[in-house]
């Protein structure tokens, strides 16, 4: 049994949609952010940074949302959202994720909270992610027209969750991931999956669904 | 057989220390950055990014240094590199691997290359990774402190390589990681072992050596 503590459309997405894939019975914790819940003493116990996603496994807190979901796909290695370690797709799968982990994600952090580290600078923090956000979808839809349909491939895995995620985060920038073809394609074949509905509806979003 | 195409200190370095921890044989293929090698014809057909490292695995060239650094631990599971996937420590090590790629080294990029999307920013763009930098160190410091001394707990792992190359990046910053107490101690205890030695040497490593 799990338990995730979200926010509507955070970083906790991907782990929701794994889990939900997978068909692992799971329990639901929301946070609302505005009211600063994710800085109450208890949510601060079992996550220290304040931020979602947190997922209990077997009682215990963790943190980082790709990590989180790539811990999923190993313990419930039937439901084939990764391949396997040792098999010939898995450095493909490993590249994928953490280059969404450590440019888009990253990214769209600045994109959201410029003015984290140094707030005088926020406008051209902002400005350089927008751009750096561009250029990665650029990479990205260039890798589907040669490689796709899916991330890595004819198979559908967990990258294509974790690009679903962050396409959506793109949805009122100047220029949304749907404006690139094969990133709309894989858009529209990801939300026709029962677990894009099954989410929306757990959590309640409207907007892109 | 691997084949590891490296820069001296870059990103690689993560990389090319799980080989030799490891004790997978290995060819060295050097690129001199300042010469432009690596947006060579010969190279952009491994690694579209012109970016190192490319390890070659079987012949088949894979990119992303932590995503590379993890697919060799799961390939020599026998050299314990990382906790074994279905292990209870594999959150924790999934966790701290996804944390330090998707904070410490894109802020890193943002240090060494500030102008890389916004030329004009480049200044402020700079500073605000400082910050953020120095924030990460505060947060890790502390995680040693409490649940160290490696980042794993008493178990050396790939996250303490990672963490060493991320260290060393800082050392010419205005406040370089090991003037935290708890990230000195854990540089000098994994600069003692002798794939430091080895990889210093065989990279042609002065600096903070």
């Amino acid at each position: 049994m799990y338990t995730l503590y979200y926010a509507p459309g955070s970083a906790n997405l991907v782990v929701h949609l794994a889990l939900l894939e997978i068909g692992a019975p799971h329990v639901l914790k929301r946070l609302d952010l505005d009211k600063g819940e994710q800085r109450s003493p208890g949510y601060l116990a079992i996550n220290p940074s304040g931020v979602v996603p947190t997922l209990l496994v077997d009682g215990v807190p963790h943190g980082e949302a790709a990590a989180l979901a790539m811990l999923l796909t190993e313990r419930h290695a039937g439901a084939a959202l990764a391949p396997a370690p040792g098999s010939a797709g898995r450095a493909d799968y490993l590249q994928w994720m953490l280059y969404l982990a450590n440019t888009l994600q990253p990214l769209f952090r600045q994109w959201f909270y410029p003015g984290d580290h140094l707030p005088a600078a926020a406008d051209n923090i902002k400005e350089a992610a927008r751009i750096g956000i561009e250029k990665a979808w650029t990479r990205i839809d260039a890798h589907l027209a040669a490689h796709g349909p899916y991330m890595l491939g004819d198979t559908f895995s967990l990258v294509d969750l974790y690009a679903l995620m962050l396409m959506r985060w793109s949805r009122n920038m100047p220029r949304p991931a749907t404006t690139w073809p094969q990133l709309d394609a894989l858009a529209t074949r990801l939300k026709s999956r029962p677990s894009w509905k099954a989410v929306c509806e757990a959590e309640g979003l409207v907007e892109w669904a």
